[in-house]
C-alpha cells in the first residue's frame, strides 16, 4: 500500500532504529538522560527560546502549554478549525479548565480586527482572556502557511493586551521550509511553541515544547501530572535528535510530491483541491465529483493507496517521507485511470 | 430615570415585600422550608416536570444543568451567541470541564443539519456529545422565541443520538405569552427547563430549574456544592411564587410596550432594530446612525433614559414590569425630538 | 419541639422581617444595591479587612476563597475535619482542581511542626502548597476557639513561606465573643475571612467574605461563575446588617446556655461531653451510655427536644437565638428525667 | 557506583535494545501497531483482565485509572501514604475533580472498618464515594505486599456498596512473586490495575492499565486527552513485552538481595529498617543513629553507593536488576566499616 492518510504513519528508518538501540540513557525523572538533555538543549536553540521540553505527542505538549499560560476560568482564543479544538477530546476544558472561543479563519488566519475584538474586558461576566492560539501549518486548512506579516500583527495585539501567545507548531519545519525561512523567523513572534519529531521528520514519538526558563520549568510538572515523565527516554530522544539533523531539509521532497499530486488531481480527476499547496497536506473537494468520498477512499484502497475521508465530502492526501517520487507518479497514472 | 437597560432591575412591590416579610420558612437545607416547597411544587407543576428546584440565579440554574447532565470531557452543543457562553465567565469548562461547541444561529435557531452533524461520533480524537443547549428567549437575537416546530426537531434529534436537551429559559414566560401557548407547549420537548423569577417577573432574587426526579436529586447534590443551599429561603421563595401566580400574564404589556418603541425608534431616530420584536428587548444598530452607540447611550442619559451600549454600534432597550405606557409614550415622545 | 440540632435553624425576628420588606434595593449585579453596599462596607470594617462581599452562603463563600486564592493543581493544608473537606460535597477538588491536605489536630489545631513540615517543597512529584485553611470556631471539635497565639504562628509560618491563609469562620463572632476580644484580633492574623450572617447571627440567608481589596475584585467575579451574582439583594442585605448590629453580644447568652447544658449532660445522663464548651456547641458521646446514640434522640424527641446524631455514638446539641434560657431550664428537667 | 537510589534507574539490556531496534512498528493512534496489540493482548491474558492498553507510565495509567473510574465531585479512598496522593502533583484533583479521602493505615491496609465507614451515605453534604485505591508493593511502606485476605475483604465491602476497586500495582509482579503465587491470585480481587514494564521488570519507558473491555475503551479516550496517544509505540512494546517475558522470576534475585543487604543494616550499622522485607525495598530509619540521613548519604556517596533520603530521617535503598549479587555484597562490606 502507498500509505496517504498521514505523515503519522512514517515508520523509523534502519539508522533510526540503530541510534535508539545504542542511545545513552539515563532516568529522565531525575534529569539524568544525556540524550533527553541534548535533545532538549538542541531543539530550544534550534527554535530560538531558552528552554525545551521532550513530551510524548503533540497533543501533550499543547495541554501543557494551556495548563502552563492559563489559569482555570480563563479562555483561550483560537480559529475554528484548530486542533486543540477539534482533535484533543476537549482536553483544555477537562483538565486546565478554560473556554474556547473558536473564531472564523482563513488558513488558519483570523481576521485582526475579529482578533483583537475577542480579547476580554474586565467585567465580572466574562472569562478573562489567558492565550492566544495559531496552529501553523494549519492541519484543516490543508497545510498552509501563517504569513509572517500575520504572526508580527498577532504578537502585537498580543503585547498591547498582555495575553501570551502559543503556536501549535506540529508542521512548523513544514512552514519554515516552505516559506524558505530560518525557523526563528516564525518562532520569534510567540511566547511558545510545540513541534513534533513524529509525522513528517519520521521519528517514531515524541513532540517538543519550547520556551522561556520559567515556562519550561512549570511545564515540567504539567508533564508529571500528564504521566509524561518517562524514565530512560533517551531511547526515543536519540531518534528524535537524527530527525531534527537529518530531515528537515528534504521536506522540500514532501511539498514537491504533494503539488505534482494536486496539480494530477486537478487535471485527471473530477475532484478539486481546496486550497494552494504550500506543504504535504492536499484536500481533494469530491461535491461535484462522480463518485462520493467513501466511493473514491474505496476505489483507492483497491488500486493500493491509502487516503482518509477527511469531511463527509473531501479527501486527504498527506506526503511524507516514506513516499518516493516513484510513489507519486505511481499514484498519479492510477488517477489518470480513474477519471 | 425611566431604566430601560434590563429588566434584571425591577424592584420588588409593595405586595411582595409583604408576602416576604410574611414567609412560612425553615432550614431548606434539611428540606424544612415550607414556603420553598410549595414553590418547587409549584413550579414543577407550571412547566409540566416532575421536579424542580430553587437556585439563586440564573447563571446558577444553568451551571447546574450542566454539572448534571454532562460527564467532564464532553462538549455541549450550543449557538454561539448563548448567555451561558458568553455571559457567565466560561464556568462550564471552569467548573463542568465541558467544552463549548458554539455554532452559527438565526435568532437562537442552529440550522438543523448544522446541529445534527455536530453530534460527535465515537472515536477517541472527540469529546462525547453530552448536551444540546437551547435559549428561549434568545437575549442576543433581541429576545427572539424559538419555534414550536424547531425544538420538535431538536428533540428528536437528540433522542435518535441520546443526547439530553437543556432550555436557558430565563425569559421562559416571555416566550410562552408571546406564542399565546401554555408553557408546556415549550417545555414538553426539553429534558430540563431554567427560568428566572426575577428579570419580567419581578422578584428579587432566584431561578427555577425542573426536569426529572432523578435530574433534581442530582441537581441538589451540586447545588449545595455551589453555595447555592439557603437556610430560611422561603423568605425568597415567597415573592417567587407571587410573581409566578401575578406576573406572567402582564408580560404581554411589556411586549406591547416594546413594539411601540421598536417602532418609534424605526420612525424617528436615525437607529434601526435589527430584530421582529417577539417580546420585550429591542436592539437598535447604530451603524447608520450620525451619533456614534455611546453618544446614544449619553445622549438618553442626559434625558432621564437609561439604555446600555450592547455592541460596539448598538444599543438594547429592554422593557419590564417597573415601565408603564406612560414611561413608553415619554420615551418615544423624547426620540421624537432627538431626530 | 425545642429545636438543638443546629444554630442554622434560626428563624428571623419580626424585626429582620420588617427592614427585609422596606430594604432599599438595586440591581446587585450592576453594583447598585445600596443595602448590599451598606453591608459589604459595614462588615469589612468590623473584620478590619480593605473590602467585603456577600455571598448566599457559607459554603460559597469558602468556594469562592479557594478559587481566588489558588491556582488549579495546588494543594490545600486543613485539619482532617475541616467543614469546607468534609460538608461540601468535595466542591473545592471538583471546582478549584486544587488537593486538601488533611492534617490531624486537637480543637482545630494543627500541631505547627506538622504544618511546616507538610508546606511542599519545589519539585515537579509534588502540588505546589496554594493555601492554608483555619475553622474558627472548630465545628466538629465542639465549638472549641482557636487561640490567638496558634493563630500568630500559623501566620508566621504562612508569611515565612509566602502562602496565604484563609479562615472559615462560619461562627467567627462566637469565637470573639468567647475570647472576651475584638474580632479583629482575630482576623488581622489571615488574609481572608469568611463568616455567616444567618446561625447564630439569625439572618434568614447570607455570609461575607472579606480580604484585600484586590482579593475581593478577584472574588466578585467568582461568585459571579458560581451563580451567587443576585439582582435585589438588599432584601436578604438588610437583615444581615441588623444581624451584625444587633446579634453579636447576645451570643454570650448561646454561650452559657450551651454550659449549662453541657454540665446538666455530665452530671444527669450517662453520656459524656467530649470538649470543654467554648462557645454554642456540645458533642455527647453514648459509647458508655445504657442507650444508643440513635436511641437517645429517639427518646429526646419524643419529650420535644430535637438534636442530631453527629457520629455513630454521639450527639450534637446546639444553642442559638432562638433557645431560651427557659428551653434550656426544660432541657434540663427532662434529662434529670431519662437518667 | 552502585545506584540503589530506586528501581526505576535500570536501563535496557542489549537484548531489549536489540528487540527495541527490530520492531514491528505501525500508527497505534490507528490501532495498526502490531508489538503493541501484542502486548496489549498478553499483558491482559497475564493478569486475568478483558483487555489492556499501553501507558507511558504508572503515574499516567492512574490518573487515566480514575478519569475512567469516576465522575467530577466524588470521592477516592486511599490509604494517606498512596503514591497517587503524594507524588502524582495533585493531579486526580485537577484533572478528575475529585476528592482525595486518606486514611490511615498499616502496610498499605487500611482497617476494615475505617475503609468501610469512609463509604459515603447518600446526603447533600458529602461527595458521593468512585473509587477504592489499592498500591501493591506499598512504596512508602517499604515494598511491603498486601495480604490475599485483606483483598478478598476489600473486595467485598466495594461490591456490597457498588465502588469500584483500582490497584496501583507499580511493583505488582514483585507482589506475586513475594507471595509465591500466580498474579491473577491477586489481580482477581479488583477492577482495574496498572502495573510499571520499566522499574523492577526494566525496560526503558511503560506501563500496563488492564480492566474490563469497556474499562479499556473509555481509557483509550482519556489516554489521548492526556497526549499519551503515541504514534510507532512498538519501539517501547517490544521491550515491555521481553521484560514480562523474561524478567519476573528473576524479581525472586532482589528481594534476596534486599534482605541481605536489610540483615547487614540492622547488624553492621547504628540504622534500624523499619519494615520486614517483602520484596526489594529497604527504608532504614537514622534516628538513633550516630549521623544524620543526609550525612549517610554523603557518605555512602564517596564510597560509590547512591541512596536517597527518604524522610527527614529515614534512606531507602532499591534493589533491582541491575544490581547484583556481588554488588549487594560489596555494600555490606562497605557498611561494616562505616559503623
Amino acid at each position: 500500500m502507498i500509505d496517504l492518510r498521514s505523515d503519522t504513519v512514517t515508520k523509523p528508518s534502519q539508522l533510526m532504529r540503530d541510534v535508539m538501540a545504542k542511545a545513552d540513557v539515563g532516568d529522565d525523572v531525575y534529569g539524568e538522560d544525556p540524550t533527553v538533555n541534548e535533545l532538549e538543549a538542541y531543539a530550544a536553540k534550534l527554535v530560538g527560546k531558552e528552554a525545551a521540553l521532550f513530551v510524548t505527542s503533540g497533543t501533550q505538549g499543547n495541554q501543557i502549554a494551556v495548563l502552563s499560560h492559563t489559569h482555570l476560568g480563563q479562555e483561550v482564543i483560537m480559529d475554528e478549525d484548530a486542533h486543540v479544538f477539534v482533535y484533543e477530546g476537549g482536553a483544555i476544558s477537562a483538565f486546565a479548565g478554560v473556554q474556547s472561543r473558536t473564531l472564523p479563519h482563513v488558513n488558519g488566519e483570523i481576521p485582526l480586527k475579529t482578533l483583537e475584538e475577542s480579547i476580554q474586558p474586565d467585567d465580572v461576566h466574562f472569562p478573562e482572556t489567558g492565550l492566544i492560539w495559531l496552529e501553523n501549518t494549519h492541519n484543516r486548512s490543508g497545510g498552509t502557511v501563517l504569513t509572517i506579516d500575520y504572526l508580527k500583527h498577532v504578537a502585537e495585539i498580543a503585547t498591547h493586551h498582555n495575553v501570551p501567545v502559543h503556536m501549535d507548531g506540529a508542521r512548523l519545519f513544514n512552514a519554515a521550509v516552505a516559506i524558505r525561512e530560518d525557523v526563528t523567523t516564525i518562532t520569534q513572534h510567540v511566547d511558545s511553541v510545540q513541534f513534533c519529531l513524529s509525522k513528517g521528520l519520521g521519528a517514531p514519538v515524541g513532540s517538543i515544547l519550547a520556551g522561556s526558563k520559567q515556562f519550561i520549568a512549570n511545564a515540567r510538572k504539567k508533564r508529571k501530572m500528564l504521566g509524561g515523565g518517562l524514565r530512560q527516554a533517551g531511547v526515543l530522544a536519540a531518534p528524535g535528535l537524527l530527525a531534527l539533523k537529518s530531515n528537515i531539509k528534504r521536506l522540500e521532497d514532501d511539498h514537491e510530491h504533494a503539488r505534482m499530486l494536486a496539480a494530477a488531481i486537478n487535471r485527471y480527476t473530477d475532484m478539486v483541491v481546496t486550497h494552494d499547496i504550500h506543504t504535504n497536506i492536499i484536500i481533494a473537494d469530491t461535491a461535484h465529483s462522480a463518485k462520493t468520498a467513501k466511493e473514491w477512499v474505496s476505489l483507492l484502497a483497491e488500486k493500493g493507496i491509502s487516503v482518509i475521508q477527511y469531511k463527509p465530502e473531501a479527501l486527504r492526501f498527506t506526503t511524507h517521507l516514506n513516499i518516493s517520487t516513484k510513489n507519486i507518479n505511481d499514484v498519479i497514472n492510477l488517477l489518470k485511470t480513474c477519471s
